[in-house]
């Protein structure tokens, strides 16, 4: 078993992310076993909620490193773009959004709720939760940096995966 | 089916949210196919834990945005009004509660444990823990904000779904 | 539904927490549909693992509260009483404990790494990762509060539900 | 059950862990009744996600404990060495590593992303996420210490297990 799974870290490595040899996929490909192979495809779930949300309205310290922000962290791990939506939910209004982004296929982005605004802004010192969506499976995590004192504060958590 | 879920999108912006067209939801839903739209429905779990559970008992800065609190924060992404119930936990005496809250359909609270006081206030400087019940799926996130010294450190953490 | 709702709430305050009327809590029983009652039996998991552990060797700030700790949050929601073991797993040597608990029905305790000392202590300034395992189902968070330098930091993070 | 969960626990302790005595396994093993017996096989997962990573440029106080760092902690605790490989992604190229890692059997190994140099050092000030694969069922966390400012801010979370 151990020569199959060094077969296909060998063809993680000179297959899927190679650039220029689609033939050696395929001739590694033909070697591997149903179920055995190491891929990306299928990593995460397609809906996620953050139900913390908030953004500070000041900062100290260095901009922008350190200006205080929210943070959604998206792993696209397939090999497909994705649509993602995040809608904001607030305490005393109907929700807000959906705001849109594309994330290419293998990567990630880290996108600051500070930076979403369009539809509209999401007013700073203003409680909000988000849901997450998107048309292939993600990974999302929730980050904040809160530089209101002259010392750095901050919190992660992976966010709450919804389900497909 | 990028035409679809675009199709989905706008059906998302004009229909769920919009307070002034039902024809138009109706007009949209009937484009639909089964499994294929975004909807808030059943979106988190009806039962969640929160092993840890402190409120400090002093602050520093400004009040409210910094005063030392712990907040469980809960999502009701869908179209029903939550029931929700906060049960405590200690170490040294039987569960207290239940506090009883009601979040609209469509709505985010941050609840602040220090100022839960019906049946009674939670002490601080306690060891708890507490499970949030619901009626209706949500999503609950637990923050912490201690400012007992001059700087700001946060804890955040997804709450433990236990399930429906 | 919601008349059973509010029963089911009103026999949660009346008969599971009530100490004193046992025959209320057979009448009402007997009103609830099957999969329709509140109750904390089977809330958690029987085996969990985190795979972060240190404890800081020296601290700032006024003991206890502010001492440096490494904590594992536990909370036993059910109606029996849990047996746990902690085992600590090592980067260069074979894993420690188990370290045996008890923690009674519908307690929680917050138990600080610093303090587990059968069968040996826990150096500190150490890499370790835990596994706490119990008869009953449980929820298990993790907490850190460093306070090596002048001012607190804080970590937490609902630890992983390894199943049952 | 108490008197057979005591059995398992006197295993866990003489049988698990002892390197001298294996023929006293095998007795109390046959002790044991089908699903009743306490292990560590099969706990966690063979695949997870992290989807937050970003090495601080800098650091203030005493190194190397207090040196910002972002870390994967993982625990094997199953019998069988596992094999590790760990795939960084990024927001504007192609994913780096991968990263390959031997972890023995029962210990917990806390990596720290600015030490994974092997085929490339992963960039600081750059947003980026992972996905860590393994043989074996494995448990991560992820943990960041951030000493940019004089004071230590720090986050964890339990990574996303992103399925067998």
């Amino acid at each position: 078993r151990s020569v199959r799974i060094r077969m296909v870290f060998s063809n993680f490595i000179n297959g899927r992310y190679c650039r220029n040899s689609n033939s050696a996929i395929t001739a590694q490909a033909a070697q591997r076993e149903p179920g055995d192979e190491v891929n990306m495809k299928n990593l995460g779930a397609k809906r996620w909620a953050i139900a913390e949300g908030y953004i500070p309205a000041y900062s100290h310290g260095e901009a922008p490193q350190l200006t205080s922000h929210e943070t959604v962290c998206i792993l696209n791990a397939g090999d497909t773009a994705a649509e993602v939506t995040i809608t904001i939910f607030y305490t005393d209004r109907e929700p807000g959004g959906p705001y849109r982004l594309k994330i290419p296929a293998r990567r990630t982005q880290h996108v600051s709720f500070n930076n979403l605004d369009d539809p509209e802004p999401i007013p700073k010192e203003t409680d909000f939760a988000s849901v997450i969506e998107a048309n292939v499976p993600i990974v999302v995590q929730h980050t904040r940096l809160d530089s209101r004192q002259a010392e750095t504060a901050l919190l992660s958590t992976v966010a709450y995966a919804a389900g497909d």
